[in-house]
């Protein structure tokens, strides 16, 4: 397993061009914007076309994560180890500059490529619980665990981060120095998936210490 | 152009099979989801494969407009007429279930399919005011218009959205009745888009109403 210091060496398909310069390949931007997530974006084709499909997604070392049900046709296809490309992209905000032209968006994105693996049995209620408890942490050993029927019916595949690349773009607008005295107003209205107030379903029971800090959360959520 | 109120025939790429009652295929629905949005994933392919990429995009009537540079690779390619798949999804929630197994997402999700079209250049000035205008109201009449070289540079493209369709999730968790008693914490963590403090690069410029508005919005973005 690769550190997160560790660049992944582009590929014909993961080399940003347009904007070079916010192209980034190291590990470690590409697992910051991973584990942000809680959905991505897979491609897929086959006979009606191509598909993109939302779907929840997790990372564990070097591999992104998804499940669903066994009959699902985005995971019969990924399960086939058919080439995919799945993305996961934040929207950090939106960049007036004081030319039309130059209006930008803030965002950090990522695009893998490659083929799907199944995560065989023995792997799969490990694999599930990492989700869980990235979402919420100590839940794990509360829910009622998946039964026998229910992880049999259940595919957790998985995708390697080999040819992976990130494209992020931050900060302020950039104008034309010819536009720079315009009497325009310049800057970045910034944006976040942020966590709003929980809603119980039982009153009763006590709020669970993760449940208590999204409450509180701001901004980013994981 | 079709009301609000028409449906759009699922096609046998856009009938939703798993949780079919989540399928909603009614233009209100559609236009409320794209409204709510400031980028998609758009799924092509290509010799390389297929590809999933992250560009901003906008409404008006029964299109979703895109645009980019006339040199992006999938700007290329979607001018050509390929066939495409746009996917926006937005994530409401994480839904917390009793079992592992009835743990779910909230979440609005738009699946378009068909080919891109070149907006002709006379329109194409009004179609990028229109994204101006659903960013910033009243922003195109102040910020520098794109002068002839830089919108011969930018490619304007539309999809219509006749195959179209959405998935929703709302509410609790749905738990199994055997499980209904279980002493787990059950209910939402909700997520929202929602707008951070503006920063300004024009301190001297008065605030326009727009940025004012974006301060005090809460939740939904648009």
């Amino acid at each position: 397993m690769s550190t997160d210091e560790a660049a992944i060496p582009p590929s014909t398909r993961t080399r940003v061009r347009r904007v070079p310069q916010r192209g980034q390949y190291d590990r470690a931007t590409l697992h910051a914007i991973l584990d942000d997530a809680y959905l991505g974006h897979v491609a897929f084709a086959d006979s009606e076309g191509v598909h993109c499909i939302p779907t929840a997604c997790w990372r564990e070392g070097d591999h992104l994560y998804v499940h669903g049900s066994n009959g699902s046709r985005l995971i019969k296809l990924a399960a086939r180890g058919e080439q995919v490309c799945v993305s996961v992209t934040h929207l950090d905000g939106l960049v007036l500059a004081r030319s039309a032209f130059n209006h930008s968006m803030n965002y950090r994105s990522a695009v893998i490529y490659g083929a799907f693996e199944c995560v065989p049995e023995p792997h799969k209620i490990t694999a599930l619980d990492t989700f869980m408890e990235a979402i919420a942490p100590g839940r794990s050993r509360e829910a009622r665990p998946g039964n026998a029927k229910e992880l049999a019916a259940t595919t957790v595949l998985r995708i390697s981060l080999d040819e992976a690349s990130c494209k992020v773009r931050t900060g302020g607008p950039n104008d034309d120095e010819a536009d720079m005295t315009l009497p325009v107003w310049a800057g970045v209205l910034p944006m976040a998936l942020a966590p709003q107030p929980p809603i119980a379903s039982t009153p009763h029971i006590a709020t669970p210490e993760y449940v208590r800090q999204w409450k509180t959360a701001a901004g980013r959520t994981k």
